[in-house]
């Protein structure tokens, strides 16, 4: 079915086809071609994204097409990866010129920033639906992996936690912020950034990553069970991670920005673990790539997650279960 | 995303968890990474299937399962590439384990037929919606391409033609059947096979190939452009490839069945050319995997597609025009 019928193949060939420098096969045929470099590994990650459920019908067609890929290039950037490729299945309501002209002027403008080539994909009618394919290569055995927390291990976050999930709620009238707030909250939803730089810079630095989609907590509880240890989690630090709580401090209440930076969701941003002795080097890291990290907890042998406040003092678990795309 | 929610993640683990031999990392992390062989090229594909256009409602949930896979790999087969690995995106409405089972079912058990290892992917809710990412592995400048057609190679085809279309065509009620024709049919639409055994075999035989998804006629002339070449094709000699032909040759006249092969859609096989002194060695690839080849026309010089009878008289050209998804 790479094989498009006529009217697929011309929306293709307007909108997506460029000269493809990386793959020894460019798009157009029945399969693209990827030749890794010697010795390197390829990482490979498939996401999803359903209106209603990743983004909203309002969304810049510009900003969706940056989410799409944004969201697939976070894979990467969890695994240390270096984006090389990717491609692209649409499922599309009707042809609509204007649309595919800022999707892709939005998808590519991400992908040229990270030398990221489309080289292949499908298009199809029915319910919108963007799935891309994403890929990137590694030097053998340098991947950074969920399972490698230990105890004793420092646990980070990069970026910004919570935003997202903010603007999300006030699109749907449960929160009122004001308009700069707004923007700002807006811009992390609808424009995430993924941290590639970041993921790079910690190959050899970091014991472990996830990207973060589902909510900090959540999330990192895939690394603790993969790694088969715990950690305390300083919720007060995580939520001093929160933008728009810059902005306007008394927004929330305490309680409130923690759940807002454990649980939101969609953020793209990276959880981490890296010995105390690679303290000095995970700055570097997060220097050298623009990147803020935030240190929030540390890694322990007894299994869970253990959540405390700026104090120390534990704060009940169930506030902070993961958003559930079931939900 | 790859980092699943807690609902999701029970899914995932209930019904696609396997262990993973192939790839260096199994599922569940950030990324799959995959490792080609030293002179290996990866060759990629991605297709989307969509409720009313890739499948009906009511088609079995394991049906739907083979069928996923089987479109995918039917690229790979085109290009002369070994299955490895595969991804898979999944849209739901529900959450459905009896559905989950079956579609699981029919997914592994081709999966496991050509040795194709699932290494990743993505469910969320949402209108129904299935997106398979397919890897797989081709010496380095071996890949059967659309581009290679020359002036005085032969052209062939697979297996059987139309038959897909045939069983469409009756479950919309515009064709009548007798119940043995439409299971054989049905089997063709339901549960294509793709010919990935063919495709290795042609590989130092064949100059092009493609496979077939939207018809002969149309998917043909993909290669006809990339290979800048033109085609005389004999439509009794495709149309002689309509399985249900031998059971009910009354059931059309000659032009139904010709339109029926050369625009029918949904077949999965593999066009593709050689040189006449390659004839004997595609007979003899056609024996070896156990797949019908015939010869349906040959490739010239003079661009365009000359469709022509049994006995060489032409036939006009709009009634083969490929059906398109956006139709």
């Amino acid at each position: 079915m790479a094989s498009s019928s006529s009217g697929e193949f011309d929306l293709i060939a307007r909108y997506f086809s460029r000269p493809v420098r990386r793959s020894p096969l460019g798009g157009g045929d029945d399969c693209a071609l990827l030749a890794p470099a010697a010795g390197m590994q390829l990482a490979v990650s498939s996401d999803m994204l359903v209106e209603g459920r990743h983004f909203l019908s309002t969304v810049d067609p510009a900003s969706l097409g940056h989410k799409a890929l944004a969201v697939n290039l976070s894979d990467l950037a969890a695994c240390g990866a270096k984006p090389l490729a990717f491609t692209l299945a649409l499922a599309l309501p009707a042809m609509d010129g204007d649309w595919l002209q800022r999707f892709s002027q939005g998808l590519y403008a991400l992908a040229d920033a990270h030398g990221c080539e489309l080289v292949g994909g499908d298009t199809t009618r029915g319910p919108l639906n963007i799935c891309i394919t994403v890929f990137g290569e590694v030097p053998a055995g340098q991947a950074l992996l969920r399972s490698g927390a230990r105890a004793g291990d420092e646990l980070w976050v990069s970026g910004t936690l919570g935003d997202a999930r903010l603007a999300l709620e006030v699109f749907r009238g449960t929160a009122q912020v004001p308009s700069e707030v707004f923007a700002a909250a807006r811009a992390r939803m609808e424009g995430p950034t993924p941290r590639v730089a970041l993921g790079l810079a910690l190959r050899g630095v970091a014991s472990s990553a996830i990207d973060l989609s589902d909510g900090l907590a959540g999330d990192l509880g895939h690394v603790l069970k993969a790694s088969g240890v715990g950690a305390t989690l300083d919720a007060d630090a995580a939520a001093q991670c929160v933008a728009a709580r810059a902005q306007q401090p008394a927004l929330l209440d305490a309680a409130g920005w923690r759940q807002l930076a454990l649980a939101g969701g969609d953020d793209y941003e990276l959880a981490f673990t890296a010995p105390p002795a690679a303290h000095e080097a995970v700055l570097a890291a997060a220097q050298a790539s623009g990147t803020a990290a935030t240190r929030i907890g540390r890694i322990e042998a007894e299994p869970g997650l253990r959540i405390v406040d700026g104090r120390g003092q534990a704060i009940a678990n169930e506030r902070f279960a993961s958003f559930d795309h079931f939900g």
